[in-house]
This record gives structure tokens, sequence and C-alpha cells, in this order.
């Protein structure tokens, strides 16, 4: 929340709310003009949960403005391509993206901070640093050099490590590992040996099937049940330490995120903020009963062996240290939250953490 | 979110829309009535935290409706003291209650059900019951014989256990022992044997000093840190078992609700949803410094033992067995509520909980 601009506009509406219903009339007509965006969406239908993030979104800030700001989403494909959606809001093609800004690390790896890097901040310290810890801003004043204003719009929490052929018992199981994941994941797992490869969703099933690909990456139990990889790479790993808490944007063009009187500013945060918590509350609903179905129908989890989770990290923090080192956005977006992290993970152990283990024994032991 | 009446009302606003800016214009001022509501706090300006986040949730209603939907909030005792603050809406005193629905649980047990009872879900899983699964119904069905409409509206995460005199060990340790602690929380104490009292917050401080108290249960280290128990109680027990995902809820005056056009009331819930995000995300980012703080001031982190916490478990349990052997709204809720607590710590040990522990271990390396 924005609580500066939000006192100023209180202030202001009180002395428009005096005027008598005849004189406001056209100060209200004015105010209120209609706005018509497309946002076009990195994601496809069939991904409810992240898709819908955005319909909620745009759902809400039409009953809102009583229908007077519409925002036509678009899925993946249907105006551009899931990963040209960035340079679509910011070229002006659309006003408005949904996406994950990890899709554009290979342009700026800074671009990565505001979904997630492998080892970042889980869904609550993500939170706190965005809208308490200055997180909006750093991320907003990198966007704003491509006329990009973000607004924060969901979370998956911790995902999932993905499907695999074979068990991944130590290190050498990683080498020459035919991995289907992008972005600084698949850096990371590169540096430990592993052939990342880019493959669009559709293609993934046969490539695990035949055996040209080892292992793939998707989201978690709902979203990963629906593509079926259960049946051809039974071996299903956690946790997803590179997405430990990703985050979505809706980017916005900047001209037209300025063009909108406050109060539709206003509108669209608000509406974004819901739908952050909307689509966390989403999955965590819909997650454990898609878990027990994939279990029931072969599925095998497996954690990651320490010796991997640990191998990872200190290649990912030496990866993070390289890019900081050339690169002063990275640099000051990851410092900063790394303070959130570090801060996060202290705090997270003493209340969060005990609860959780103590209730979680319950679970185990049937109390529940 | 309630898709139906977003999706409803988008469609509606179109028609509005395509009129001429002179034919809209009356239309327009009919649907965004001046509307000032008061809305008492159950809380004490002091607790920023969870006073601001009515305020927070107030600005955002004003700055959406450019002033329109005006909601003034009372800090508690303004209007009427914190605990009248449901009775207050419901009698339509005030229009709105921003309160913990557990203050009321003496009234009937199911009241507690809406903020949190021992050994409830954490703050995802509340979301999840709330948003997902069937919670907001659940209450609403409950609040209604009250003539209220609740809206769920911030968070505090897993609280801590409190502040107590002299270390607990076992559980003969809570024989006896004075503790300021209410609710549900306070009946499971009983059932172990502590005394609970109900003193209200100014006063805790000098009664922990001349030992007529032994101990006090307030939130978590950066509210309880204000005020000074370190100084006079300073062993530091954590979890919170009786309060591991607390929520918060305006209570509306059902009547009023339904006065509100659809646009009032879309805006009305989509700010309660933002704000209740925003909460749990301030806490979040304040918390950890004020450990720290409290620590270095000599506060003594104790886990609570074992054997203690699989006690009050027990009892807990036997509690809710018995009201809702003669309760059925506490029977329906608390059965409802149970699945997502349930489900919820399943699916939390595998990504959430491996996650989390792995980064612990990074923080206590000093890696992070």
């Amino acid at each position: 929340m924005d609580r500066r601009s939000f006192l100023t506009k209180a202030s202001v509406g009180g002395v428009a709310a005096a005027g008598s219903a005849v004189l406001a009339a056209p100060a209200i007509a004015q105010s209120m003009p209609t706005v018509t965006w497309r946002l076009t969406s990195s994601f496809p239908k069939s991904l409810d949960t992240i898709y819908g993030a955005a319909e909620t979104m745009a759902n809400a800030v039409s009953a809102m403005t009583d229908g007077k700001f519409k925002i036509q989403v678009f899925a993946a494909g249907e105006i551009v391509g899931g990963l040209q959606a960035m340079d679509a809001a910011a070229a002006g093609t659309v006003e408005a993206a949904h996406t994950a800004t990890y899709y554009y690390w290979g342009k700026d790896p800074a671009w990565a901070l505001g979904t997630c890097v492998p080892f970042g901040p889980n869904q609550r310290q993500m939170n706190a640093w965005y809208y308490y810890g200055g997180g909006r801003d750093l991320l907003n004043k990198f966007y704003a050099k491509k006329g990009l204003y973000g607004l924060q719009c969901g979370n998956t929490g911790v995902q999932m490590g993905g499907w695999y052929r074979k068990e991944i018992k130590t290190l050498d199981d990683i080498k020459g590992l035919k991995m289907r994941i992008g972005g600084t994941g698949g850096k990371v797992l590169s540096a430990l040996g592993a052939v990342p490869q880019q493959i669009a969703g559709g293609d993934i099933y046969p490539a695990l099937e035949k055996g040209t690909l080892d292992a793939c990456e998707w989201v978690g139990p709902y979203d990963d049940e629906k593509l079926g990889f259960y049946k051809v790479a039974p071996y299903y790993y956690y946790p997803g330490w590179w997405e430990g808490g990703p985050a979505l944007t809706t980017l916005v063009n900047k001209k037209k995120w300025e063009e909108l009187p406050k109060q539709y500013q206003t509108v669209l945060m608000t509406a974004n903020q819901a739908a952050d918590l909307d689509m966390m509350a989403h999955y965590d609903a819909v997650n454990p009963a898609a878990l027990k179905r994939l279990v029931a129908n072969g599925a095998k989890l497996r954690p990651f062996p320490k010796e991997i989770l640990s191998a990872a990290f200190d290649a990912a923090h030496k990866i993070y240290a390289d890019i900081s080192a050339t690169n002063p956005s990275f640099k000051e977006i990851w410092d900063s939250q790394s303070v959130y992290i570090r801060e996060g993970f202290l705090w997270d152990q003493v209340a969060e953490y005990t609860y959780d283990t103590f209730m979680m024994i319950q679970q185990q032991a049937g109390k529940l």
C-alpha cells in the first residue's frame, strides 16, 4: 500500500463529495473515463491458477469502476507469445502483461529478481521485501528503464523439483542430465554438470517418454498432474530450490500507467495486491489433493540429497557474486532482497517453524 | 475473490460504459453515492500493524471511489471499548468493526474460528480455507445470525508463546501459573492447571513486576517489545500454539452491507483482501529486527517442551470434540477448517518445509 497517495486522495475526495449531485456529475464523468486495456498473459488458459490471477485482477478492476476501466486478458499466443509479453507491454502493443519477469533474465539477470532466483526468499519473505522492504521501488526503478511499471500479482509458493526418469542420489547423477529447465535454475544446474534444455510445454512429455530428455521441472502438484509426467518420469523431487517463492508481475506500459487517473491507479494496485494473495490461497487449496492423487498414481516422492542442495547453493551464490561484480542493478536489488532472506529465515525458525514442525508431527501421527 | 459477482459486474459495466458522457452522468451519480461509515477498531493506535490494517483498508476504499465511500477509523475506546466492537456493528452504532472474532467466544465458541483456535491453521492454510475452501461462506452464515457480514482483513502469522518470570520445563511448571491469556488458549491452559487472568494491556507490566502475575502472552516480537515485558519476565517462549495463524476480520452491519451498491461491495471486499496480505507482509518485515533487539536486551528465547505441546494439543482436541457435540455451528466450521489443517500440513512438509529447513541451516551457518 502506498499510504501517502491514499491519504492525499482521501482528503481530496472529501471536497468532491461535498458538492451537490448535479454539480458533481461532470467532474465524476471526467475523473472516471472509459479505459480499455489489453493484457497479454505469458501463460496458457490451462494453467488456471496463474492465468486465472490476471483474470481475477481484471474482473476486480472492472467491478470496482462499474465497468469503466476494463482490462481484456489474452492467453499466451493470442496476441504475442508467452515470452514476448514484456516486450509487447514495453512497446505499447498491449497496455499490460502478466508474466514471470525471470523469463527475461537473458536480457539482464536483474529481471530474475522480480520473480525469484535459486535459494531466494520464500513467499512471505518476498512479500515482506516487496511491500515493506523497498522491493517494489527497486524493481520499478529497474523496470522504468524499459518504460514499464510493475505490480506484483501472484505467487506459487515453493515449487516442486521436477520429474526424473531415474533416481538422483549423488552429484554424479546430475552430470550430463538432460533436463528441461530455464533461467538461473538452469544456469546453476549447468554449473553442476547438467545440460539444461529449452522445450515448449507440450513437447516435454514425448521427449521424456523417448528418453531424449531425462528430467523436467514444471510447477507443483496441481499443475504438474495435468501434464501426466508421472507416467514417464516417476521420481518426483523436492524442494524446487530454484523457485522458493516465485512472484508473478503485472507489467504495465509506464506511459499508460501515468495517464491513468489516480483513482484508477489505486484500483489497479489494490486489485493486483488482492490477486497476489488470492493466487497463493488458490494453490494452497488445490495442491494437497493433487499431491495425493499423484502418489496414488505412482509418483515416487524423493527429497533432493543434501549434497546436491549444498553444491547448488554454493554455485548459485558464486553466480550472484559474479553478476553483482559487473551489474549494478542486479547487485542493488539482490543485496536488498538478501537482507529479507537472511533476517526472514532467522525469525521463521522461531515461531513459524516450530509450530509447523509440531503440527506436521501430529499430521504424521494421524492426529489432525 | 467472488468470481461470479465480478463477472456479472463486468458485463453490466460494459453496457453503462457504452452510453454517452451526458447520458451516463446521472447514472454515475446514482451508482456512486456519498457513503460515510464509522469503523471501530478493537485495537489501540499503538498496535500500528493491526490497527493500521483497518486504516490501510479504509484509505484504499476512499481512494478507489474518489473519496465517495469514506470509512472513518476509530481506535478502541473512542466510540466503544475494544471488546464491544462486534456488538456495536451488530447494533448499527457503527457500520463496521475491525476485530479479532475470538474475543466473542464466550458468547459462542464458534466465534473463535474466524480468528483461530489452538493448533489451528497457519496463515497460508487459513487463507486457502477462507478464500477457496468455503471458509468465508461458513463464517458468514454464522455471522449472519448476528446481522453481520465479515471480510477477512489481516493476519499476524504464528505468534510467540509469551513472557514468563521463570522457566517452564515440565507440565508441573504450568500448574498454578497465573497467566494473562484469554480465549480458547486460556481454556486449554486451564485444563493443564494454569490460572488464566484477564488483565488490560496497560496493567500487565506492573502485575508481572510485582509477581501477582507469572506470565503473559501478547503478540510477537514487534508488538511485545513496546510493552517492555523482557525487563520483568525474561523467558520468551515459542511457538504461540494457541495462535498459529490468527486472522483479523472487518465485521460489517449486514443491512449496511446490503445497502451498498455492488461496486462499493467489490471495492470493500478487494480493499480488505489487499490489506489482508499487507498486514502479514508488515509483520514479517518488522518482526526479525525486533526479535534481535529483544534478545540483545536480555530476552531469553525458549521453545516449549514437547510434553507441554502434546498435552495442550490433546486437551484442545478434547475441548473441540466436547463443543462439537452440542454446538452445530462450531462443528460445521471446525470440521471444514480441519480438512485444510490436515491436508495443508501434509503438503507443507514436502516442498515448503524442506526448502525452509535447508535455508535455515544456511542461515545458522552464516551463509545467507
